[in-house]
């Protein structure tokens, strides 16, 4: 999408690659809102790193980093033994997977690439195979969000006011994002409509992140504490509510997402209120029967008691709370299946009971989870 | 309550008054959670000064702060002259009255105490009947919050868990506060049980007073995010929710309280977990007939934009946000009876809806609010 930096606007990609230095290039996440800088990683270690320390998050994007990573960390291979070349194809593999061990896009991106490397039968073939995989991989992740944008922008008339959730953005992906997909479809349509975006406190994507893309695009919105938007929908001040999504059970339609999700969804159900979960198709979980058995992840407290920001100029951390005081954050909550209208993906907009029926048109492209069990983290 | 300040425990009251030295004492809640201190305050005018800059907030507090100043400028006049006095009582009223504008229980206490000094003929009478006035005021309102206390502390049972929002604690009273008041008389009936504080975004009261006051009383107790409440509900880990108000209409029993209380309130319903707002009876509006009536303040953006916290030992502001974005920050809510299970007041509890036919019962104790059109407030 585009980034205007000291008044020049220019088109990014959250992860892209520099074929010619064999360097990854990442939009450095942890410095946003307030500084816009691309980070270029020489080396496949340090991806993993990249990863690791949250300079890259999103299901999609670190997918894509993942592969672009494996591809780099091939690239580097200078000898021409097949059986050595297997064994540090390996090495990268596990290196980059156990960057974020509970995320499942980075190893279903990583397999594909390894899928492909096989129709190669030299060292060269393959490495070149593995570069053109991941470059096909992080294409089709933008193809896909703009395919839910394609159908999601439908929902968005003029003088809509939108509710979002968190950040399932371009920044989440690698360009053009989950949730904001419509909202930057129906932009270019010349669509006019507002976004509140709620903070989502504790780790505050929406006030940060969210806020950063919409304001990049020239996008009407305002930014909202978490406990605004019952009374906005109450006064009537909002039209429509776009999420993204951690993991959609295929079975039964839940929605795993960001904590907070669960409550917008109970409001807006209140006050009938069109309630959308946007994902691409890899975001499905066709194994679990149950939302009760996704995990939620409790995250350190000090997320809850204090808060980042800049002071003086300075990334700063504060303690907002009474020093003696403990915290609970579970990080993830699950939305029930009668609370959603539906469910915006690649393929069309679904009802979320209906996923289970359609199963054969959601499977054929984008790539479902095929690994039960461990939660797909957006951060 | 019991404050320990370096090991040492000692109670206090969060208003209270030196005779000796015609001061006002006061919590200074500017500093709290992460410095208790008492300031001394010598006259009238910075006895206005402290209401209007928020050392002291809280409905009850502000109302005997201001019957105290006034009581405290009364003394401090040096002469024989009737007339002349009255001048400067009305000169001192006014001053308090414009500390803090759209509140209503800073005039209403002053009404009372003025209404006290009739009784007295010469200047001297009227100086003492002022001092016994105020201090019947604040005995009156620690009485009502331990009546509060009474009744709330038979829905506390042993084991239970209970959310409350902001504070109401207190530090909002001149001792024992109206939501925590039954927390405070079921610990000291041995009851356990544990308190979830929603951190209660923008201004994290939740985070702050409550967890400081509940900490002091050694009641069990773990801040979260105000986004997490729905997900604990869902698993069943929240058996009760006690909040405060800042205005109940008597007519229709909506309830007016800081944001995000409509959203739990919403949430608790969906989930059969019962609701109760904890008041004493000047908290009743009986003039309006619409909770849509209520005004709603919108505060300063800057509140969501950013936090204050603790960074390196002061007191920091951090801005959080985009910086090029804006915010909305709706600061209350209004809650319809139908999501709330009971009014604990002084009088007893009471369904919502039954609160007009009980007026009688509801009018005769703790000053009902006479002052329509104005709105409450605890900061």
């Amino acid at each position: 999408m585009n980034v205007t930096v000291k008044g020049r606007s220019r088109s990014y990609r959250t992860v892209s690659f520099d074929i010619a230095n064999n360097r990854v290039r990442l939009v450095e996440q942890r410095l946003l809102p307030h500084e816009f800088r691309i980070v270029e990683v020489v080396d496949y270690r340090s991806t993993a790193e990249a990863i690791r320390d949250m300079v890259v998050r999103g299901a999609g994007a670190i997918g894509a980093t993942a592969a672009y990573g494996l591809a780099q960390g091939v690239r580097a291979f200078r000898a021409k033994s097949l059986e050595r070349f297997e064994a540090h194809v390996e090495k990268v593999f596990l290196t980059l997977k156990n960057a974020r061990p509970t995320a499942v896009d980075p190893v279903n991106a990583m397999l594909g690439v390894r899928r492909s490397m096989q129709k190669g039968s030299t060292v060269p073939e393959r490495q070149a195979l593995a570069l053109s995989a991941a470059q096909a991989f992080a294409d089709a992740d933008v193809a896909h969000c703009e395919a839910i944008g394609r159908h999601g922008a439908k929902l968005i008339r003029n003088g809509m006011r939108i509710l979002t959730h968190c950040n399932a953005g371009w920044l989440a992906f690698v360009d053009v994002g989950s949730a904001t997909a419509p909202m930057y479809a129906a932009k270019s349509a010349g669509r006019q409509f507002h976004v509140f975006c709620d903070e989502t406190r504790p780790r505050s994507q929406g006030a940060t992140l969210t806020a950063w893309e919409l304001a990049q695009e020239g996008i009407s919105h305002d930014i909202i504490a978490d406990n605004a938007a019952g009374h906005l929908m109450q006064r009537g001040e909002i039209d429509l509510v776009i999420v993204g999504s951690d993991r959609v059970l295929g079975r039964t339609g839940e929605v795993a997402n960001k904590i907070g999700t669960y409550t917008k969804a109970v409001l807006a159900n209140r006050h009938k209120i069109p309630f959308y979960v946007a994902i691409p198709l890899s975001t499905i979980d066709w194994h679990l029967s149950s939302g009760k058995d996704i995990p939620i992840e409790e995250r350190n407290q000090d997320e809850v008691l204090g808060a980042w920001g800049i002071a003086s100029g300075r990334r700063t951390w504060v303690r907002v709370a009474n020093p003696g005081s403990t915290a609970r954050n579970p990080s993830f909550d699950v939305t029930p299946a009668d609370l959603i209208k539906g469910i915006i993906t690649p393929a069309g907009i679904f009802k979320p009971r209906h996923l289970w029926r359609n199963r054969a048109k959601l499977t054929d492209a984008g790539g479902a989870t095929d690994t039960p069990g461990v939660h797909r983290s957006r951060g």
